[in-house]
């Protein structure tokens, strides 16, 4: 006998959970669409080279590669932003322009499981592509706006800043030439303080003029994790900005202006803060930049991340293709809708068992149960021959809310329809009459 | 520069396959569900040992293995049959019992891409386990029956046999001791004609009786390819069966006439027939087994098969768990209705485009745009500055049906919508009656 497992930093869905994901997929998908987003699909195996590139970060100790049975040096997707490259690149000339996608898909990494993470993990990107218009920024954090509406998480804010006026300030400091150091610090910013950040700064070499012009950007009495800055303060901040960066600052500032304006105009702006801390990596992003964060769980981290990156293709492809997009961090939103206790809790979709109290009419309960689903409910039959108990210890474990009891009038169309929650029976009455019933309570009437 | 491209057997899934693609997953899904089925999901790689078993077959030399950073033996899913019986074994003392799952998912097989085999493909499995009932037989055939309806390929047959008869037959005629060799030829029978399986049934050293009995079995006269035995034919030939095999066999031949019997009482039987010569492989099912063909594309083969096994779980688990369970081919019916013109050709799911006409008005735009997804219609703004031929190509790329035209007016609501497929123009209407006309006409009114 083998002993079933999975492997270390793996998992298996089941059904309750399941239920929940695909349900967060579907309305993350619904929004997608209505903002013409169309679905891809890649290949989870691809050429090594492909994914690697040039190699020689992180990626590639962490990434399952291998030699397959021809002899390829293939690996397993990492993210799903490489292979949109590869993408992207190959069908150039089949895809409309501006090209937006979405992808939700499995991506491996062998990464270490101590902190808590996984090495098989859904990530679910949307991106517009070859567009430079702001306006594409702005849809990709409108979707992500309309997707907090959809799940709910609570109180959410969506972060936005902008990295060419972040490198036009640290210009303006006279502190270009140590940008990636600089940044790095700066990210931390939440999680060391501005003390610490302070120091960092200045084992770097950068003088107290400098240190402090980096406090006073990062606005820390007004700019709180994970919310940001808010309302009018933000056109103050671009206004005093605006007086001490170049002119290439002040183009970018334009465009912070114009993205806070929009939002404001569509009456959403509450949603939305300015936060000059982030910086979203090193060396991809080249534009807006966003986190979100759910207010009453700033712990869980961002769980919508993004923004503008310029020439996609630059690895495959002499067209450069410039974009803006995000990715939800799915597993990262149900841990959070898990730890507030908001996940459904279904076992199952199931509205109806039918009770197996005589098999001889096990017919009659197949008619019966076709009629509930034509009548658009889901409705299963007890098919094994044992005790009723038993029966309703199943209709308990996939939390099946309603059973039909019977006698032979089934054979009239007559059933039992009993609410197992309301504890309440609705006696002899025609099967006819059963969705409209269930249908009015679960529609909460 | 790299070469985009992806891995030989490989390949993408771009926009118009994948609509079409998710469309007829979510009809299925829909169904499955309808009747008490979980959805559940476990993951692509495994410990070589639970993917392999005791191994030695085909599947050894297909799959893709080899050692992780942790110099694990590790495996890509090759199916979803063996991961649940895994998963199965694993999680029993959660599940309830009669476990109903469906999982749709990628597999990985590193098949001879010369037969037009993928190396990636989805199956589609849905299983009842745990319950020795027909009654679970029957459900799994409604809802092959219910997935057909729902996507509507053309006239469809379910062709049912039962391995336990077969093997009765085979017992009455004092040869099953040559089962697997017999089962194996008379599996080809659609292929090589009743002439070539004579002659390898006596190759096999047969006698003639034994070989025109297998011959008489098969009711090649009435038992079309694809098509099998209908009507009342049926009854009458488990009648004759009945006559000629042992206790057992009429005992499995009461499960067939009861399958067929409830089919006919539910008012479907004309989706169903019997066909003697199905045997869906040597080691696995036990009982009743099925393939469903649409009978103008007999061609493309069983787009959905499946049959009840026993122990699913023996190799992981001292508790035997019996079931049955199918396997639509997606991409087999995605290509098969791709064959019949009948893929919607749909490269997006925009209803509106909103035409860039002033680059000053994208704020009104987007309030439009707003404005009409709330009422349920997807809609996107052309962002980019360009002539307004490119942005008509760019509906007509995506088969946008309606455009925005507008002009300062907009401010006041006011907007032209333009029906590009009637080329009818509603000029100077509200904003707010946009996707009321849009729905009519989507609508067919």
């Amino acid at each position: 006998m083998i002993e079933p497992r999975v492997l270390k930093g793996f998992r298996d869905t089941l059904p309750s959970v399941m239920i929940d994901k695909k349900e967060l997929i579907g309305k993350l998908e619904k929004i997608f669409r209505s903002f013409g987003l169309t679905p891809i699909d890649t290949p989870a195996l691809e050429y090594t080279e492909i994914l690697l590139g040039k190699g020689g970060g992180e990626t590639d100790k962490q990434i399952y590669r291998f030699r397959d049975n021809g002899d390829r040096d293939v690996s397993m997707r990492f993210d799903l932003t490489v292979p949109l490259a590869r993408f992207v690149s190959e069908h150039y000339n089949e895809l409309p322009m501006p090209f937006k996608r979405y992808h939700i898909a499995p991506v491996w990494r062998g990464e270490n499981t101590q902190k808590g993470r996984y090495r098989e993990f859904y990530q679910c990107d949307f991106d517009i592509l070859g567009s430079d218009s702001i306006c594409a920024d702005i849809d990709i954090l409108l979707m992500i706006k309309a997707g907090f509406d959809a799940i709910q998480p609570g109180e959410f804010r969506i972060n936005v800043n902008h990295r060419k006026v972040l490198n036009a300030v640290l210009r303006t400091l006279g502190i270009e030439d140590k940008l990636v150091d600089v940044l790095r610090i700066i990210d931390k910013i939440y999680k060391i303080g501005a003390d610490a950040v302070k120091s960092e700064l200045s084992e770097l070499g950068l003088t107290a003029a400098q240190t402090d012009g980096i406090i006073d950007y990062l606005h820390l009495d007004i700019a709180e994790k994970g919310a940001g800055i808010t309302g009018d303060k933000i056109f103050g901040i671009i206004d005093e900005l605006a007086g001490q960066v170049d002119d290439d600052g002040r183009k970018w500032l334009e465009q912070l202006r114009f993205v806070f304006n929009t939002v404001n105009e569509l009456g959403i702006g509450d949603k939305f803060s300015y936060n000059p801390a982030i910086t979203r990596g090193l060396d991809y992003y080249t534009g807006i930049v966003f986190e979100s964060f759910v207010l009453d769980r700033i712990q869980f981290g961002s769980v919508c991340s993004g923004g503008r990156y310029d020439n996609l293709t630059a690895l495959y492809s002499k067209t450069p293709v410039s974009g803006v997009g995000a990715s939800f961090g799915l597993d990262r939103l149900l841990a959070l809708l898990e730890d507030k206790s908001m996940l459904s809790g279904r076992a199952s979709d199931t509205d109806i068992l039918i009770l197996n109290q005589n098999p001889d009419l096990m017919s009659e309960y197949q008619k019966a149960a076709q009629l509930f689903r034509k009548d658009g409910l889901s409705a299963e039959i007890f098919f094994d021959n044992k005790k009723i108990i038993q029966q309703y210890k199943y209709a308990e474990k996939k939390t099946i809310r309603f059973v039909i009891l019977s006698d032979d009038n089934i054979k009239n169309g007559q059933v039992t329809l009993k609410d197992i929650v309301a504890q309440k029976e609705y006696a002899g009455i025609n099967m006819s009459e059963v969705s409209g019933i269930v249908n009015n309570i679960k529609g909460g009437k």
